[in-house]
């Protein structure tokens, strides 16, 4: 956390979504609690495996409900070693169902603020995940309106960033990211020379952690979406 | 098959990817044979079974690997009235990684067919499925060079070629789009006032067969890609 000296001029502000401008990661987590009960009544513990699995299995899978589930199912099995009850499968399958069509919740003072941006700025909304469940998600909140952008991509590095910004024909000093992953909405983004408020969720998923050491400093930590107005304004003065 | 009498303009022509550039459906049809044998060693019998849950589960996991690997457990386990032997669990989920890490094979006269038109037209891609596994197909294949733009999209129905068509400023009667599918490249295209090259594969997936009395009359099939510079040429005289 800093204090701005310089005079920043932003003329695009990017938002995540998850976590961000909605709750996701407690719908992974009580998921991953649901199924971990279950298999703890079979005397099965599992979420150092899980993780391990998740990880190994980015690479296929990508982020998204649809790849946690598969690893959820690959663990299932791996820990059970392979005696695992059909049932429980079909539970993992039935969760993954309605994981993806839960209504989302919007986080509090989300629309008043994106709304009032809106006014004085072009917001890009960019998320990653599955296609499908992402899109209904940003139908779902019904905000999309306030955004001039939208962008569904399958990482978030600094080349995805790069690319976005070009695409809109943005400076990286005129842009500001604003989410709640250190890894994918801050690093990135202050690494090409960009600005990020950061705003911790109460929730970050084990693979979005990073280590202290790898920490930029060009970034802004808030404690609430409600203090972007003011903070923005300090950063223009 | 129609006769074009009109002199079309096209500026901007759009690609399918799957079965149109490379191959897809035939991955997906040995899968399933892979599945479907084990199962019927079993004495279980599951197409018809596995057509109906993956239409069911459209609306849930949209098009693409992940989803049809986990249409393929949910079929395989109700299939077997949920005595599946975990084992053939395991192997469905290898099955799927398998399918995600494969090469994209190119078909034939593409390269040279997208290396010619791409002199004298905007290109671009347009395709559905999986966010990951297109963008890991549409880098392996080397063939992205040769577009202006790519768009990975979670339908391809009237309202997304609208969208596509504002987003580049080019009116439908300029656009053509060419694909192996009646449902998702042909029809909504025509629908709109565009223009479609119609290439069947050898293979059609359940879900994208239509019926004819829905099929519009203003579209060229084509036997084969190489045939498209000497129709655009004959459209446009």
């Amino acid at each position: 956390m800093i204090r701005m000296n310089k005079r920043y001029e932003i003329e695009l502000i990017g938002f995540d979504a998850d976590d961000t401008l909605w709750e996701n990661e407690n719908i992974f987590h009580d998921a991953q609690k649901q199924i971990s009960k279950v298999l703890e009544n079979h005397n099965y513990n599992f979420n150092r495996e899980l993780f391990n699995i998740e990880k190994k299995n980015l690479e296929y899978y990508g982020y998204g409900i649809k790849g946690f589930i598969l690893s959820l199912i690959e663990t299932s099995l791996k820990i059970s070693n392979k005696k695992l009850d059909n049932q429980i499968i079909k539970e993992i399958l039935d969760l993954g169902k309605k994981m993806l069509s839960k209504k989302v919740k919007v986080l509090p003072n989300i629309k008043t603020t994106l709304e009032a941006l809106s006014k004085n700025y072009n917001l890009v909304l960019i998320t990653k995940g599955d296609l499908l469940d992402q899109e209904k998600k940003i139908y779902s909140s019904e905000l999309s309106k306030y955004f001039s952008y939208i962008e569904i991509v399958s990482h978030k590095n600094e080349k995805t960033y790069m690319k976005i910004l070009e695409k809109y024909n943005i400076k990286p000093k005129n842009f500001l990211m604003i989410g709640n992953s250190l890894k994918s909405d801050v690093l990135p983004v202050t690494n090409i020379g960009g600005m990020s408020f950061y705003i911790p969720f109460e929730l970050t998923w084990e693979l979005e952690k990073v280590e202290v050491d790898q920490m930029s400093t060009n970034y802004v930590q808030l404690e609430n979406i409600s203090e972007i107005l003011t903070r923005l304004k300090s950063l223009e003065i």
